[in-house]
């Protein structure tokens, strides 16, 4: 008998059928004998729905009143979802983040949880019920509520399992697993039937969407085996697993599309020492996620060139960040949105030093320019223009035999 | 300098709109002097959504559950509130009913207030913050979520006024006071200035919808200075007060149509001791809020009739509970969907007998039947026919003169 944490994303709880089926769903687990602890999100857009009325009526959007109006929406699925399984038979009670005792910092909108104490939850599974769990939210330590942030659902999920000590995290979503790449764009596209955690979550980190980042993060560090799957075909998707020492490793896993970032570049700044340090901090401040960062070897002159992407919404902020860092110097600020990304991920590049040549040669083919490079043990991520994304996204595919 | 407690209701929060004009109306009182604190009730229709949803998915609909996802909506409401006083210059924070220290009884649905510990609201008025209070919930004794129920939030209000020792309670509603009648039968239907807590408790006991009749009952009980009044015109309502023994009462101040109920008729009962008694306290059990109750002398035969209104929506529960009741005797039992009520409601008719005489006459001379009778120290009901119901409002309010 497994204890099993599955979480079900906004599509799968976007209305009266759809939470009849999770209901069906959890009824057929707990016949095979399976314990089973539900997580869910907002019933569809209603995240989006309840920031436009923010928008409506606000323009300041205090931090703590956001997280009130928001994590309403998980509250009211929690509830559904809870009376759908009353009504197929299978005892269970909601908890919201509070009740099921996960504790966060005070930082509103994007909550860090401190701890967890799932003592009513743990109640609930020893007296046969399935508990559900609101996602994405937690009670701070000032007794206010608090939202984890956009895609926390899947948070909650992980940290939940890893707190129960759960055979499995099932994070039930509208695509079917992990692909190789995004079948949009690249019609070959392949569902993995597993994937380690350090690949998942470098594809996480450069633009692929599913499952939320922090959570793989959360899963890699305490090791909670997560399956990512689908909720409208119920079939097996990917799971996410430790790196086996003996498994036959892909060089290159999957090719990671990105389109959501914009590059903002500074040139004729003074080649001194800690000149980029106080720019980035200066950006981390302002909450600015900087992502990838070049900086030009400076030739003569005394002056380089440093260029960074971060996500299109912040792209403002940090233009006028960095204008105003370097009023005093004669440089010049550039912002370009029509920048993209295409990332190659694969545990077995490590030990493979061909792929980056692969990589730019394929490109260089396809007459593709690359913009920036970055690099990590087990990816390689190239900056182009926005439209040859999916150009390059298609090439690198079929050049590394991922169809 | 006062300290106000403002309820503001369905209409008067439902779109960005109004919550401006509530976030306006706010900083006007604050600027006055005043101290406010904000009960706010769900916007517009959201609750009948919820519940919309709710039998979406659910027949069973587990009342703690029920309670967690009604209650959202209430938490949407004052978290924008909230934040529209902000963006009016107004320093506000957001109480749930848990915050705000509402404990309640775990009588989903329909909790009762056991004790309010509101220190986090006091803190708030002391910073020169307005608290905004999520209305008609609270947290029960097994630190569940609950709903106090439909019309909670004046409730909410007036007990949140007598904890606080607030001056007065202001309920704002979409109607601009309490009426001598419903303008929508009679058109010379007035505003009435004042009212006392008793004429007001029987209006709304006999179907005036407004304020829910439970807060009235908490502000009669502890004394709250209550004042009806208008969100839409914001122009002075009605005032709800002590009655001053010195105050020239009108013998009759309103007339209160109701066409909410249903009748249920028991003939052939036998005349024996307990034989009532049995019936209204299955009814009681069942949740069947019994209101009016006839039983007809027995004249011969040992046997007799009783009949009872009760709300429409209870009653084929109350039909077959006293099918069952009598089902080893000779009983007939007929429902009677089509009855309807005028009730004359007045302080000064302890003193003017000859009240109902003018009553059952002006109803004979518009040839209205009247089939049933209830009385109290300060009002004459009479069922009549469902159609006769708005005759009968407008021939009784030109009797009595309340044009």
């Amino acid at each position: 008998m497994a204890l099993v944490v599955q979480k079900f994303g906004g599509t799968s709880v976007a209305n009266a059928e759809r939470i009849g089926e999770v209901a069906d769903h959890v009824a057929r687990c707990r016949r095979r004998g399976d314990d089973v602890v539900l997580v869910v999100s907002a019933m569809g857009k209603e995240t989006d729905e309840l920031l436009r009325l923010a928008d409506e009526v606000s323009t300041t959007q205090p931090g703590r009143e956001m997280d009130l109006l928001i994590t309403a929406g998980e509250r009211k699925a929690c509830a559904l979802v809870a009376m759908a399984l009353n009504d197929a038979g299978v005892p269970s009670a909601s908890f919201t983040g509070s009740q099921a005792g996960f504790i966060t910092d005070a930082n509103h909108r994007n909550a860090k949880i401190l701890e967890i104490n799932p003592y009513r939850v743990r109640e609930a599974i020893d007296a046969g019920m399935v508990p559900i769990v609101a996602g994405s939210q937690g009670v701070s330590t000032e007794k206010d509520v608090t939202f984890l942030g956009r895609g926390g659902s899947d948070t909650t999920a992980v940290a939940l399992a890893s707190v129960l000590d759960a055979d499995a995290c099932e994070l039930y979503t509208d695509v079917s697993g992990v692909f190789t790449t995004d079948p949009r764009v690249v019609s070959t596209a392949r569902k993995m039937p597993q994937i380690s955690f350090d690949e998942l979550l470098e594809m996480t980190a450069v633009g692929c969407p599913k499952p939320a980042m922090r959570s793989v993060e959360v899963a890699r560090t305490y090791r909670v085996p997560l399956h990512v799957r689908s909720a409208f075909t119920w079939e097996p998707g990917t799971w996410v697993v430790e790196e086996d020492p003996d498994m036959e490793q892909a060089v290159v896993s999957a090719v990671v599309p990105d389109t959501s970032e914009a590059k903002v570049t500074v040139s004729g700044v003074p080649d001194e020492p800690g000149i980029a340090a106080g720019l980035f901090r200066a950006l981390a401040e302002a909450g600015v996620n900087v992502d990838m960062i070049v900086q030009n070897v400076s030739i003569d002159h005394g002056v380089t060139d440093i260029s960074f992407t971060c996500p299109k919404g912040d792209a403002a902020t940090a233009t006028s960040i960095t204008e105003s860092r370097f009023a005093e110097h004669e440089c010049t600020v550039i912002t370009d949105d029509s920048i993209g990304r295409v990332s190659l991920v694969g545990a077995g590049m490590k030990s493979n030093p061909g792929v980056a040549a692969t990589m730019f040669e394929t490109l260089a083919e396809a007459s593709i320019n690359i913009e920036m490079i970055s690099t990590s043990a087990i990816r390689i991520s190239c900056a182009v223009r926005a439209d040859d994304v999916d150009r390059a996204t298609q090439v690198l595919h079929d050049a590394f035999d991922l169809g």
